[in-house]
């Protein structure tokens, strides 16, 4: 009865946080702050899933709480973090380099690596040239504040990740949206934009919680149709689909009309920080006009080490993208097959959709102590009530950890019942 | 004749780039891009003087195009880049824990590392938490979307940095700005805002592009006659004033009041990141509702070793901050005397008001031919007609390196009139 009340007590917090922050109660603007008691609560409930500590992230494998636990929570899709290659590489750059460059790329913080790195990215993705950021989600601002102005509209898929709303809130232009991956909503939104307005369609190449892949023929038929620019946030799926990992515009050999691709190297590449690959002169004008590139300071040369040298290990070792793929055919199969709901993904991000906010919480513990890492995505990340255990694979993952990931999953599935 | 012609082209070009990106001339988008050439302009003018490669940046020099140059464009106050030991914390960090973590600090990319720097840095500024971001672009975005709601108003000084002005721009809440530093327009501004509204007032603790202090004291004193709370981006204070380098609230005296304290660690701390620092509720909040921190990859392991020992070694050697700051009056002193206009400043970043754009952009290539590296700044940056030449000091700069800085700027000074 204790712990009821207080799951009850964690989903009705939960509801309302985000009534918080905009409520008129107080004209202290940090009241929201000392009012908002959900992660106390959770933490009451042993239900707190975030900012977890983890000690060591061994791509396949983690320590937390130093127990060594199988790693279905990480974007490390090719296991290069852990790659000796990419960690010497890193390290003589800040043998070499130093630590920072301690500027903007664009005043004082410019090295011969980024150029590099710039270099190579834009001819593995078949453009002409390309834009390192310090971060993706500082990538995805840079775009829209450089290249949708007060006459564009921006085109937006309704489950975009958040730095392309973001993006699209600091932009002068307007911004539309559409029904996730549906093209019948997508033609109704272009439609309805008067013809002298600039059109700039913007989506993720494979979303970041459900897995799927955006239609992309079909967006860049519409695009065609409507004299729209179209440009892809591959976040997830550079290193993971396409020719070598060259992501969803080559998968269905888009890559020449698809105007901008955009990407991240904190994932697949192994580092931190965001890149943009399109025409020079398009380029150029994020360079000049992104308001993340001008204002922030420079990514550091360790971490462009990192991400240089896991975009040459991507392209000699193909054969990694090949076992990563592998790996997510099994486990969809699998979790498809033992009747789990994973929705529409073709990826190696395979959610398992559980319903409440609070059961997915419970459950991200209880896996947990079994030795199983997930990510807990609850409102408003997902929908109302298709609260979800994000989970993700690796090419290192060996089928004895995937099938003891499965026994434990399936395990939970009749304990808990979703 | 010839290139006073490309001169003229240039400014002209210059003067209406910010006009392309709302303009109505083309329904295609990209048309601005491609229309955008005050680049090639200045780049036939020989007067580009962005995204220059540095070979190698070496504290109080760097190389650049080969050549061994005096570096007055950096914010690498401290020299802390060029320390051996900031850069074998961060090598044994890569060797420990890899180059990425390759997720957000809320699902699973927080290490025992982010922890320890944020516990150290709170116990430095002498607040109850902190919390890093993975840039400080990042941070004032984190705490603008987590504490300034709707029934909110955001109060900004005009001279602000560019982050404050785009985490304004993604809050809810209203935004209105006060003429820098004039504190009866401040005190205007807040008896315009009804009662019944929150009031955050976030300012620059140093101006990053003027050197000049925030008026702390009377900030702080209207803050507290209109119940607003103060928030203080130190992004060129911690490291370069106040006891030990503790930032412009402890050199006022008014740690307890400023509420919040924000800050980056790519300029004195050596590497890259921002953070925050709080009432442990108000950072608890920040971490869950702040999009750019719920919405971005951690930083790696590797930059966090450089800002922690970076932040160990500003306390066990507080004479670095001495050095800086005895460099920085002599510069002071001795570019006032010589009669440059150099406005306000009080710190180690020491403009050079040199009048139009063309001029700043001649002037930063002049220099560095003679080997002296600064940044040239220019309109929208600054005002019209107000360009700079943004000089920045280290604690490692030599008496010798100064002074040759100095005959340099003062040759230039001769020629060009400024």
């Amino acid at each position: 009865m204790e712990e009821l009340a207080t799951e009850n007590s964690v989903q009705e917090s939960l509801a309302n946080r985000y009534k918080l922050i905009n409520n008129k109660t107080s004209n202290d603007p940090f009241q929201k702050a000392y009012d908002f008691d959900s992660i106390d609560l959770m933490r009451q409930a042993n239900c707190y899933a975030y900012y977890q500590t983890i000690d060591q992230n061994e791509g396949p494998e983690a320590i937390v709480n130093g127990k060594t636990c199988t790693m279905l929570g990480s974007n490390n899709y090719l296991g290069l973090t852990i790659e000796p290659r990419v960690r010497q590489a890193a390290i003589d750059a800040i043998a070499q380099f130093g630590t920072s460059l301690t500027g903007s790329r664009l005043l004082n913080g410019t090295h011969a690596l980024h150029e590099k790195l710039e270099e190579e990215l834009a001819k593995f993705l078949n453009k002409e040239a390309a834009l390192v950021f310090t971060t993706g989600y500082q990538a995805n601002i840079g775009i829209t504040t450089a290249l949708v102005g007060k006459n564009d509209y921006l085109i937006l898929d309704k489950f975009n990740h958040a730095s392309i709303t973001d993006g699209a809130d600091l932009a002068k232009g307007k911004t539309v949206y559409y029904q996730h991956n549906d093209m019948n909503d997508l033609e109704r939104v272009l439609q309805s934009i008067p013809e002298e307005h600039g059109k700039v369609i913007m989506v993720d190449g494979v979303f970041s919680m459900e897995g799927d892949l955006a239609d992309l023929p079909n967006i860049n038929r519409l695009a065609k149709k409507y004299s729209a620019r179209l440009v892809v946030d591959d976040a997830h799926g550079v290193g993971v689909i396409g020719e070598a990992g060259r992501g969803t515009a080559n998968y269905f050999g888009l890559e020449d009309d698809v105007d901008l691709i955009a990407g991240t190297f904190s994932k697949a590449l192994a580092s931190i920080g965001g890149f943009v690959a399109g025409d020079r002169k398009v380029i150029e004008s994020i360079k000049h006009f992104g308001r993340s590139i001008l204002f922030s300071a420079s990514l550091p040369p360790a971490s462009v080490a990192a991400a240089l040298e896991s975009l040459r290990i991507m392209q000699q070792e193909p054969q990694r993208v090949d076992r990563l793929n592998k790996n997510a055919q099994y486990m969809r199969e699998q979790l498809r097959t033992r009747g789990f709901n994973i929705g529409h993904t073709e990826t190696p991000i395979i959610p398992i959709i559980v319903g409440e906010d609070i059961k997915a919480l419970t459950l991200w513990r209880e896996l947990l102590k079994e030795g199983v890492y997930v990510n807990a995505v609850i409102y408003p990340a997902v929908a109302r009530n298709q609260a979800l255990l994000r989970t993700s694979y690796t090419s290192e993952h060996s089928r004895e950890q995937l099938d003891r990931a499965l026994e434990i999953l399936q395990k939970m599935k009749n304990s808990y019942q979703f």
